[in-house]
Formats: structure tokens, C-alpha cells, sequence
């Protein structure tokens, strides 16, 4: 993350957790994966939020976001999880599906830009 | 469309008609496609052009443009409108062609961000 | 390259050479390509370099960076080199693989936005 | 489908029902799609045995299959469903993800090559 | 080309000229492509009853074509060539858009196997 | 594997060892992959190989190799492989890169069909 000009830019971001995993996804033993774009999509968006969070912002000073899904198959699950999150007001948004992510088991990652707040820091 | 910190930021922006059937595209009866990459290039500018001029913005105000296209065979056609626009003094751009957009009909979306003008709103 | 509102928008930037040739691409006879990750980053990031040196700028002023690679195979290479030129106080980074980038032979393709440094141009 | 040398060929198939709908397709008024890769693996099997029925085969003298689905996550419902129909004396298999299906609602298509038993037609 | 156990094995077949030139290809000063996908199939269509000829058959004798294109939205075009060669009585058809062919101007290659005649050779 | 009408039908096979490990594959520990397509496809050969001396056929007795790739890239170095095996009177070949094979470590799957020699079994 690198607040600069005002503004807030955020690294494009996974559902990985803290200890290198990644929420909604699962594999078994023959490497065949079991992948969960609503519980990525949820996570996903709330490391951003945690990130906003450290500056003195939060999801609805966002402006612009972009969402790299691998599967356009995923967009009803996706869409579904972001109306949780923002409404009409929210961020811009641009969704793409890419040939692959930079890890396998990834359904989903988001760039964005926030408005850094009044009394944000630095 | 946001605008945010002296710019206007655009959401990722297909050649969508108001009554949501897009320009560019015709299917026959076989769910064949015939898609037409400089209709749809030009829907996708006059769009975003309707969209700026909404806040007092225009289309030389753009500084950059990402073009999402689905088949880089199409960048000729794509490229001969995009000249029709912009000359040299136009926004920055990048073109990269993903595996899908959000509609299987698309040959391509372009996301934008303009700096508001002077005397511009809000 | 386009100077607005204290910020530097970069256009997407390949290996390309000043004569049109790219650096990290050679062909046979065939057709086959021998495409080389490290000096394709290389010689992006050094293009990048070169275009924010002539508003005054310069990498470490980036504050945001999106590769599009075309095989996320490559990504341990495009890593590497990176790490050459940027440690992590470097810009945000959002890396995805894409379908295709606009000529057959590049690898690896970059966006980007620096803050335009005080006494830089314009 | 095309019987010769002894051989039973197969077209590619899909879930195509006879009235033009496929099988394990649902979309919605936004053109998001909820599609099944269950139910459209099973229904591309059942509509290869109609057809090796037509000339006296069935699903036991299928000797090469080959899979064309459209995203790898797929991979595990598809076979899931495929083993409620084959085991290991089953044939020969081959499952690839291709970028594109002739129609963007289908996720899997089979193309197969059985043997015409003895009193098969013609 | 590999006559055996009474078929025709065809390889993977291009537009490519005996010059190394494709057919349906023309390509500008900067690498902006003009492709034909109806000029590419009726050359590979063409090339394949060449060969075909060269051991006494011909296209009627196919018994399996397998279609690689690189991008669905060319399947009218093909499938318009196909029909002024092929109708119902044809060869079984599989047809799926892959991510690359082995050349970057290529929109379509064939697979192909056919009976070989009584007569034919060897 | 399946033998059938004088012809041996050979599965999809990839580079997979006894102990479903993959040659041609090491991963570090941030999932970052190293993926060597001439040993891959070395392995991918010799697996085929080893399926069809068990029922008393050889690698000279392949008709037909569909090879897929899943970058056009590893082209060079799977045909300098290729050709340590093959020569002008291998079996015809059709070389394709596909969107995914069924594990991501894995750049090359081959499907192949031989002739069963007289004296091979059953």
C-alpha cells in the first residue's frame, strides 16, 4: 500500500491469510482444487479493508477498483458478495476474467485506489 | 463514474445501450456471433465521452485509459477508431487482450480516469 | 506519458527499442521464439525509467505498477528482476497474466503512476 | 457420427437437448450465467449412448474419450460424474481446459471413438 | 501423413503455402495483423485433400475432423467454408478455440483422419 | 490405455511419476514454480513408451500424437525433445496450446494412438 497525492493505492490483493493460506479454497489429495469465489471474493475484500484500516480509511472511501477474476463463471457469486459490501455509492469497478492469477488456487484479486480521509495518515 | 481528489474516475465501461443491448453485436438463431470490433470501440468512447460530460468533464480531459479486449487480432480495428478521438496529446494507454469480459458479446471494455476541470462538479 | 494533477500516468510499456526491435525477443527461421523473461522486465522497467526522467521523476517516485505477463510461469524471473530495482518501499504491485499482449513476442507489459516529485515538469 | 473401418467416430458433443436448450444452463436477466458441470457432463454422456445406440453400440465400446472443458476447476465435479459411468476398464481419457466452447454457456464438450461391436449397424 | 490399419492419420494442418507464407495473412509495419479465418479454412480444407490425394483419397473419405480455432468469434466464417465442402453425409466434426496454434498468425489448424478407399495406398 | 480393432488407444498422459510426482516440476515455497519443458516432454514420451511395451508395441508404432501445451512459448524445447525420438517417419503430430492442463505444474500433456503390431497383445 502507498498513500501518495492523496490518494491511497492498494496492491493488487488475494484472499491469502496471514499464515500463507487462502480462505475458500481447498484441495485434495490428487491436487484437484475446491475453490469458493464467494469466500474469496468476502476475504479479499476484507484485507482491503484491514489495509484502509492502518491509513485512517475505510471501504467507502474507495474510488476505483479493478477485480481480475480466472472464470467469468464466477461473476454471479462475485457480484453477489460485493452487493454485501457496496451499493450504488461505492467504488467504480471494472471486472475482467485473466488467463491466471499468480497463484493457482486463486479465483480472484483486486487493485484499488482510496481518497485518502481528512486526518488519514500520513 | 467517481470523482474524487481533482479527478474522475470511470468504471469499467462496455458498448452497453440504455436498454441493454449492445451496439456491435448481432446473433443469429444458432447463438453464431458477428461482432463488430470498430462499433463497438466506438459505442465504448461516446459512452464514456456522455459519461464525463455529466460532471463538466470531456474527452481531452482523459489521462488514462486501460482497453480490455478479448483477441488481439481485433487491434487494428480497435486502433483505426481509437485514431478517429485521440491524436498524440490523448490520455496514456494500455491494451491488453483478457480471457473474458463480463458478456460473452463484448470484444472489449475500457476503464478511464479524466482530471476534472476547472469549474467542473462536484 | 501524460503529467495531471501531480501525478504521472504511464502508458502500458513494453522491451521495445528506440528502432522498434524489442530487448529479450529472438525468432529462428520457423517462426520459434527463444523469449527471455529477465531481459524483457529489464528493459520495461528501464523504459519506464527513462519516460519519468524526462518530467523529472524517476522509480522511486512509482506508486503504482501493473505487470501483465502472458504465463504466470514467468513470474519467478519477473520476480527476480524486479527485486533489482525495487525492495519494499517500492510501489504497489498488481501482477495478473492476460491472453494475449499486443504483439506476439512480448512477455511482459507495464502500467504505471508515479507522484509527480516537486520541481518536476510540468 | 460416422461409422468406418469398424469404428464408431463421434462428433464433439455438448448438453444440447433436442429442442436447442442445453442441459445445466441457467441465465438470469443480466446475462450472468449459473451453469453445472454436473448435470452437463451427464447429459453430454447420456446423448453419446443415444447415439452409439442408434447403430447397435453402447457406452462399454467406447475405446477414446476426449474432454474439452472450459476451466480446470471444473475438474472435479466433471469427474465426479464421469465415474458414476466408467471405471478403470472404462476408456481411454483425455481432459484439457480449451480458452472457448462453441457457445459461452457450455463447459464441457466430448468427442469419443467406440468400437461397432459385432452386429453392429451397418 | 500416416497410412495404417486401413485409416489416414492427418497432422495438425495450417493455411501455411509450400513457401512458408500462410494463406489468409497479411501483417503491417508494426505488426498489426489482418487475418481471414474463411481464406485460412478453405486453405487448410484444401491442403488436407492434397494430401489426401497423395494416397488415393479424398475429403469424402474423412472420418474425423478435429477444429482448432483461437477465437469462437471466428466460427461463422469457418463454418460458412466448411459448408461448401462438407454437408450432413461429412466427416464428424469437433470444434474448440485454443489458447495458441503454433504460429501467431494462425486462426485455424485441423486434425483429421480418414478411411482409406479400397484402391488407395498402400 | 485400451487396445481395440487392431489399434492401441493411449489416455491423455503427462510427465506424472509412480510416487504422482512430476518431472519437470520444482515449486519453492512460495508457490513460485520452475517448470522445464524439455524434461517434461522427455518424460511425457517415455511414460507412452513404457504403456505400450506392455502390450508388446513400441514408439515406432505410433500413427497419431496430439500434443498439448499450455504456452506456445515452450514450443522450441518440446520440438528439440520431440526430435531426439522422432524422425520424418514418426507419427503425424498436432501441436495446440491449450487455456489449462488438470494440474497447473504441468506444461505438456500427449495423446497418442499406435498401431498394435502383429504379435502384440491381446
Amino acid at each position: 500500500m502507498k498513500v501518495a497525492g492523496g490518494f491511497v493505492f492498494v496492491s493488487g490483493t488475494s484472499s491469502r491469510r496471514p499464515d500463507n493460506t487462502f480462505a475458500g479454497v481447498s484441495v485434495d489429495e490428487f491436487g484437484t482444487t475446491d475453490l469458493d469465489i464467494r469466500a474469496q471474493t468476502r476475504a479479499v475484500i476484507e484485507n482491503i479493508a484491514d489495509l484502509l484500516r492502518s491509513v485512517g480509511a475505510e471501504l467507502t472511501d474507495l474510488v476505483q477498483v479493478t477485480s481480475y477474476l480466472v472464470n467469468m463463471n464466477d461473476f454471479g457469486g462475485y457480484n453477489e458478495v460485493w452487493a454485501e459490501f457496496f451499493d450504488a455509492t461505492g467504488p467504480t469497478r471494472t471486472t475482467v476474467a485473466v488467463h491466471q492469477l499468480p497463484h493457482p488456487h486463486l479465483l480472484i484479486e483486486m487493485q484499488a485506489v482510496a481518497l485518502l480521509p481528512e486526518g488519514g495518515q500520513p
